[in-house]
């Protein structure tokens, strides 16, 4: 992996700096992304009144946005929040989570990029080809399938938002529209239990608040959020089992299994 | 079980088609709503903001509504989204959680029941009782004790409603004013978990995804999460434990384990 | 322990009585509030609608705030909470959770005490070093150092506020002004997983629902809290599997491994 840092060397930086990762999130998932942030050694804040988002910021080193289960008033303080957050520099992360699946989600995720503050554009495959204009079908909040060409799409996306656009999947892509990274890392069941992106969204949120180059903080992230994802799944078979497994299988990940797994391609 | 489908053969057809089941639910349980539905291999999307609900009815199968944590903007979205619906033909649950337990919450399950889109109203004793119109004291979310005679409460209020009643307890009871089942299935420690009625609720929903008799899909629901939470029963003794498996537990339930433990009877 | 009632003797009481236990919390870790108190044997509601808060407390045992993801609303519903548990003669209990995060926090905090209906002011060393005035940065939600005498500034606190003051930490300490408890029972994984410091507030008001004395009951609810937390620590090494036992270990927990394990100074 032609990265500056590897990604267990993130990982360690992400240890011991501690980041405070501030989330405008949704309500099924929130413990989830709350306590995955922690598992990494970071510090999760959860916080969406319009009155406190701007000095949250102030105190961040990174914004996640998820639009899981928005509403107009929380589209809203997260557009403060990601307006703040470009003010001070700090990267804001962006789960297009259900965006194909109404007219609001549509409209919505176009307001938020269209605040020109989103730095990383992340969506399962059908999500992120509708954000890139294709013509896609999504059924609720689960992935469907695509048929136009993904790496095309991810990276027209990338350029037109000047973004780094992440495609989760069975192969995850990264792409800033010039370079490409695969990561193959990752395990089947996860798409049995319920929050599994929401929480590879707040992996790259933590890994972006500690590495500049967005490109190589989110395929460290993913890198690293999938080995722990198998490490999880050698011992558990039930989603649910797995899903305890994978937090503390984060919190304890090393630098031999990171190195000895990591799947990365250029 | 004198059905035309057997509660294995609903259950295979949840697994095959993955319907999507909307919910506007609370914010307690809502994690487990949503796994609970992905257990059984169905898709749960979780979006309660006025104005998707009726875009997000024109791709569901069912819609669940859960007043636990009610709120006035959150009953009116759930009218606006059974409205669709009703429209749209599919079958709307309501979990009448907490009725009894303050003056608000009679009155809002009594907007939405006259709303006339309810298909199936679902409860403990004494919320039914309650919803009935018995004379019942309501102690919070927690199942209190009825004098009344519980089967005739529930018949007429399934007569009234035009609904299929469902009351849940230590042997749970479905009925749409004409037949009744009964199932037996379940383990008591699941009063000892937070979240196990309203996950029940959500299990209904998803067998009348692919169900249209409601009162053979809420039967076969009842029994399927029953035997689930016997086998989940059978390896764990703390409740928090027992939640975890409950989950595995559907996940792999096959239909030798259904049709050797189910419990109905009519 | 020279207190009337022993810890376990207070945990009896909370699994005879089953109190019901009125929260507005936060919505991060709103579940684990409510699984903890159930774990304890007594009976959680969740209910924030300004509608129905009033009529809650007339049916609840204690009130317990947690301003964790708090909006103007939700704050004013806690105010009208607060007065309605007040004028009862029920107990409230305020985690000041993410105090000096930002300043919304802090006039809130300050909104909420100067209702003159705070009963027991709960948070960690940063945040009740902030509530009491002193020059201190917190970093999001989690504990930041504190440079002033924590317990000259809790006994401070405490008077002022005729509270009786709670700060959680290695050492947990409990003060009314004029009495000091410190408990020594606890783990260090609890400082890995999200919402042991709230599910520590919801403890405090299952005791209070029991306890008059409050210095009392929120010493005797962090032993017991403390202990079950070195129970499940005995099993288990993840923060997330951690988690799971320590509910479970509240479920079961015995006279003879409180007395054995409890440990509290004055």
């Amino acid at each position: 992996m032609p990265m500056n840092s590897t990604a267990y060397e993130l990982l360690a930086c992400i240890r011991e700096r501690q980041p405070l990762v501030h989330h405008l999130t949704n309500w099924v998932t929130i413990y989830d992304c709350a306590q995955v942030v922690k598992s990494l050694g970071a510090s999760p804040v959860m916080a969406h009144a319009r009155e406190e988002v701007t000095d949250m910021a102030q105190i961040a080193s990174a914004l996640v946005l998820n639009i899981g289960t928005l509403t107009i008033e929380l589209v809203e303080a997260m557009k403060l929040a990601a307006e703040a957050a470009g003010q001070k520099g700090i990267p804001v992360i962006l789960d297009v989570c259900g965006a194909g699946a109404t007219p609001l989600r549509d409209q919505k995720v176009l307001e938020l990029l269209d605040s020109r503050r989103v730095s990383i554009i992340k969506g399962n495959a059908s999500e992120i080809a509708r954000v890139a204009g294709a013509r896609v079908k999504t059924k609720g909040v689960d992935a469907s399938e695509v048929e136009s060409d993904l790496e095309e799409l991810a990276r027209g996306l990338a350029i037109e938002r000047k973004a780094t656009v992440v495609v989760t999947g069975a192969q995850d892509l990264v792409t800033d529209g010039h370079r490409f990274f695969r990561v193959n890392n990752g395990h089947a069941i996860m798409t049995a239990v319920v929050g599994t992106g929401c929480m590879a969204t707040s992996v790259i949120g933590t890994f972006a608040a500690v590495e500049p180059d967005l490109c190589v903080a989110a395929t460290a992230a993913l890198a690293v959020y999938g080995v722990a994802a198998e490490v999880a799944a050698q011992k558990e078979i039930g989603p649910s089992a797995f899903k305890q497994s994978l937090f503390d299988s984060l919190y304890s990940l090393d630098q031999e299994t990171i190195e000895a797994r990591q799947s990365i391609e250029r």
